[in-house]
C-alpha cells in the first residue's frame, strides 16, 4: 500500500455547514452526555488519541470535546518533550502515570504516537528503532485494550497541499497568525516525510488490530461530525457488548504446562550455614551493596527488587539485611496489599507503574504484581483469560524495564509446610507477632498445592534471561538472607557492566 | 539560652545493656503494635520527623521502626537534593505529596529541616532566608497539626567529642568503615556551625509550640528505648483524647467581619459589551496570553487561574475562552469536585498542592481550595475552627507559590439571583445541558445569603497583594470573559515584570 493510500479514504470529505451541524447538535450532544453518564458507572475507562497533520482541528476537537462533556469525567493530558524526571523512566511511564480510571475518559494530545514520529521525520532516530517503538506503542495498547480500556484512536489529515493553504490562511489574518506555531512550516516542509512515517503508524496499528479512524480535516463541521459520531458509535457498541476474551480451561492449561512444572519439588530447602559465616558473609555483602549503588547512581541505573513467598518465607528478614547495606535516601520498600478502591479502578500494573525508581534508586516490592497470577489466581479474583494473559502483560512490563537501565531482580522464598507450621505457631507464641498471622494466612496454607502449582506456572513462564527468578531456598533463615543479598550485589554488578557497554 | 544548652538534658543518658533492652522488648513492640491497630481506624495520620547528628543513631532507629511495626501502615521518606521536578516547585512540595493518609505512619529523615540546616552551616545562605525558612516551617507544622496530624520530632544528639569517637570507632573496623559516609569528617569540621544553626531550629520549633524531643545518642538500647517510649506515649495520649480547638460562635465571628462585609452589594452587575467589540477584544486577548505564555515559559513563571462563582455564573465559559489561547501542553484544568476517599484521608489542601503546575505552566482550577470556606462552611462539612483557620492557611499555602516564581490568579464570578434563575431554566430547556443542573443546584439556591456572607469574607481575609481576587460582574457573559482573559493578560504580565527583576 503507498503511503498516501492510508490516508485517501479519509471521512468528513463532504463539507457540513454550520447551519446543518447546529441542527443535529442538540440531539448528538444529549446522546454522548447519557452514554457517558452510563459510562461513570462502568468498569472501563475511554481513552481517546489525537494524532494528525497540524492545522487539521485536533486541538479545536478537544476543545468541543471538553466543552459538550462532563468535565469532571474527562481529563485531558498534552504532553511536550519528557522533562527530567520522565526522561529516568521507560517512555511510557507518563502515559501509564496519566491512565484514566474506569468510568473516565482520557484525551490524549501528542501523545506516545508523536515523539517517535517526530524523532523519525528529524531523523534523530533510525527506521530500525522507529519500527521497535512501534511494537512496544502495539503492547501497551494491547493491555490496556485487553484489561478493558476502549481505545478510540483519531488521525486528523490534511494533505500536502491542503496543510499549506491552511497555514496560509491563519498567517494572513492578523487575528489568527499567532496561531502558526513557530516551526510549523518548517514541518510542513518535511511533510513527505512525515508521510512516509505516518504510513508506517497507520500499517503497525492496523495489523495489531487498533486502527485508526481517519478523518479530513478540511471542513470544520464535517470533521468535528465524523469524530462525535466515531465516539458515540464506540461508547454505545461497547457499553452494549463488553469483550468475552476467551480463556483455557483448566484442563487445557494443566496440559500446556504439565512439562514444565516441579522446578521447586527439585530444591534443597535446608541448606545451612553457620552463625559466624553468616555474620562475616552479611557485613562483606551490605558493604559490597553499599559500593555498588554508588556506582549504579553514578551510572544511572536503577534497581527493582521483588519478593514473592509463601507466607512467613521470610521477605520481611531478607529486605531488613539488604536495606541496611543502602543509605535510606537511596532505597523505598513498597508493601503490596490488596488494591485500594483507586487501584482498582485502574489496570492492574497502573500501581507498579507509578512506582517506578528513577536512575540510581533502589525499589523494593514486598509482593508485586505476581499477586496476579499468585493470589489472584488461586482466589479467582482474576478471571481466567486475565491471570493467563498476565505473565506475557508482565514480561512486556518488565522488559520496559530492563530496556531502560534498570536491573529487575525477583527473588521465590520457598519453605515447605512443615516449616511454615513451626514459623506460623511460633509467631503466635509471640505476643507481639500475633498479629502477623491471619485467619487468611491459615486458609492460603489450606490452597498449598494451588499455589505450588501458580508458582511453578509462574517460575515457567516470567523466566527471561533479562529478568530471571531467583530460587531461594528459606527453611534456614541465614541461608536464604546471604543468597539474598549476595544474588542483590551479582546481579547489580552485572547490570552495571551491561549499561556501562 | 547558649547553643549547647539546647542539647545538654537529652533523654536517655545513662546506658543501658542489650539484655535490660530485650527484657522490655517484648511488652513495649505489644503495646506499639495495638496502638498501630488503633490507629488504622482513627482520623489523622502520624508524622515522625527524625534529625541531628550523624553518628547518633537516626537510621538504625528508622530500621527498628521498621522491623517492629506493620509495614502496610508505614512509610518512610529520606530525601536528597531536589530534583528537577522539585526544584521547580516550593520547597514543601516534597512533603506535601508525601504526606501520610489517615491512619498511617510517615517517617521523615533528611526532610524539611536538613536542607536549610545544610545551607545555614556551608554559609550557602545568609542567617535571614534560614530564618524565614524556619518560619515557613512553623506554618507548615502548624497547619498539619490543625488539621489533626500526629507530629514526632526527634533530634537525635551527640556532642563534638562524642561524634568524633564514633566516626573513629566506625572507620577502625574494616566491617563498618564503610558505614563512614563521604564527607562526614568535613561536616565534623563545622560542627560548631553546626550547632549554633541548630539551635536556632530549637527555639524556633520550641517558640512555636512544637518542640523536639533531643534524645542522647551516645547508646544504642538507651536511644532505641526513648525513641519507642516517645512514639508509644504520643500516640496513647493522642487516641485517647482527639483536640478540641476553640472556635469562635457565629456570633462573635459576625461581629468581627461586620466592618469589612459588603463588597459584593457594590458590584454593578449588569455591564454590557457590544458583540463586535467583545469578538475583537476576545481574538486580541488570546493573541495576547500566547505570546506571554511564551514568555512565561522562558522566564520559568507558571501561573494558577483560580475559578470561584455561584452555580452557572460561566466559569465554564470563561475558561474555555482563556485556553483558546493557549498551546494544550502548557496548561492543565483540574475540576474540583468533592474529594474522593483517599483525598478526604488527607489534609485538605494534600489535593491541590499535588497538582501545582512546573515552570512555565499555566493550571487553571474550576472551584479551589476555597471550597473549605465556601460550600464546606455553608453547609458544615467542615467544623467551625476548620474554616475559621482556613483563611489563614490558604493565605499562606498562596505565599508559597507566589514566593516561588508563580502568579496567582483569582477570579470571582457574580450574577445576580434573578440571573441564575434565567440560567437555570435555560440549561433545562435545551436537553444537552439538562445534567448541569441537579438538586443539589437548587439547594445551593436557597442558601444565596448564607454563600454571600462566605463569599464577602473570603474576600475580605484571602486578598493579599500578592494573589489578589478579581470581581468579575457575571451577568453579561461577553463582559465577563473579556473581563477575565484581559486580566490574565494582566497579571501575567505584571508576573513577569517582578520575577524578571
Amino acid at each position: 500500500m503507498s503511503d498516501a493510500s492510508w490516508f485517501e479514504d479519509s471521512l468528513g470529505k463532504e463539507k457540513l455547514e454550520k447551519k446543518a451541524f447546529k441542527a443535529m447538535e442538540s440531539e448528538l450532544r444529549m446522546e454522548l452526555v447519557e452514554l457517558q453518564q452510563q459510562l461513570r458507572g462502568a468498569n472501563f475507562p475511554v481513552m481517546m488519541v489525537f494524532a494528525g497533520v497540524d492545522g487539521a482541528g485536533k486541538h479545536e476537537m478537544v476543545n468541543t470535546l471538553n466543552d459538550w462533556m462532563d468535565p469532571r469525567g474527562v481529563s485531558t493530558h498534552a504532553y511536550e518533550q519528557p522533562d527530567a524526571v520522565e526522561q529516568q523512566r521507560p517512555p511510557e511511564w507518563r502515559y501509564w502515570r496519566d491512565l484514566p480510571a474506569n468510568g473516565q475518559i482520557g484525551i490524549y494530545l501528542s501523545a506516545w504516537y508523536s515523539r517517535p514520529l517526530l524523532h523519525r521525520v528529524r531523523r534523530t532516530r533510525s527506521e530500525e528503532a522507529f519500527l521497535t517503538r512501534l511494537k512496544r506503542i502495539n503492547a501497551f495498547e494491547r493491555t490496556l485494550e485487553d484489561n478493558g480500556a476502549l481505545l478510540v484512536k483519531v488521525w486528523m489529515h490534511l494533505d500536502k497541499k491542503q496543510q499549506r493553504l491552511r497555514l496560509e490562511e491563519l498567517s494572513s489574518d492578523p487575528e489568527t497568525e499567532w496561531e502558526v506555531k513557530p516551526g510549523a512550516w518548517e514541518n510542513w516542509g518535511l511533510y513527505d516525510r512525515f508521510m512516509q512515517a505516518s504510513s508506517e503508524i497507520m500499517r503497525s496499528s492496523k495489523e495489531a488490530g487498533r486502527p485508526w479512524l481517519v478523518v479530513d480535516g478540511r471542513y470544520e463541521y464535517s470533521r468535528q461530525l465524523v469524530v462525535l459520531h466515531a465516539l458515540r458509535d464506540a461508547l454505545r457498541e461497547r457499553l452494549a457488548k463488553a469483550p468475552n476474551p476467551k480463556a483455557l480451561t483448566a484442563k487445557a492449561w494443566d496440559k500446556k504446562l504439565a512439562a514444565k512444572r516441579g522446578i521447586l519439588k527439585g530444591m534443597k530447602l535446608d541448606q545451612d550455614i553457620e552463625l559466624s559465616e553468616y555474620k562475616a558473609r552479611l557485613k562483606q555483602a551490605q558493604r559490597r551493596l553499599y559500593q555498588l549503588q554508588h556506582r549504579a547512581k553514578e551510572a544511572g541505573m536503577s534497581t527493582i527488587l521483588v519478593f514473592e513467598g509463601q507466607d512467613a518465607a521470610g521477605k520481611g528478614g531478607a529486605i531488613r539485611r539488604v536495606v541496611k547495606g543502602l543509605d535510606a535516601q537511596e532505597y523505598q520498600v513498597i508493601p503490596i496489599a490488596a488494591p485500594t478502591k483507586e487501584e482498582f479502578a485502574h489496570h492492574y500494573l497502573w500501581r507498579f507503574w507509578r512506582h517506578l525508581p528513577k536512575e540510581g534508586r533502589v525499589t523494593i516490592f514486598d509482593r508485586s504484581w505476581y499477586g496476579r497470577v499468585l493470589v489472584e489466581r488461586v482466589e479467582g479474583f482474576a478471571d481466567d483469560a486475565a491471570w493467563q494473559r498476565a505473565f506475557q502483560e508482565m514480561n512486556e512490563f518488565e522488559q520496559r524495564l530492563t530496556e531502560n537501565r534498570c536491573v529487575v531482580c525477583k527473588f521465590w522464598i520457598q519453605i515447605d509446610k512443615q516449616e511454615q507450621l513451626r514459623r506460623f505457631e511460633a509467631r503466635q507464641e509471640v505476643p507481639y507477632k500475633q498479629w502477623k498471622i491471619t485467619d487468611e494466612d491459615w486458609r492460603n496454607r489450606e490452597k498449598w498445592d494451588a499455589y505450588d502449582v501458580a508458582v511453578d506456572d509462574m517460575v515457567a513462564l516470567t523466566n527471561p534471561k533479562s529478568a530471571p527468578w531467583v530460587l531461594v531456598e528459606g527453611n534456614n533463615k541465614r541461608w536464604s538472607r546471604v543468597k539474598v543479598i549476595e544474588t542483590v550485589c551479582e546481579q547489580m554488578e552485572r547490570g552495571l557492566k551491561t549499561f556501562s557497554s
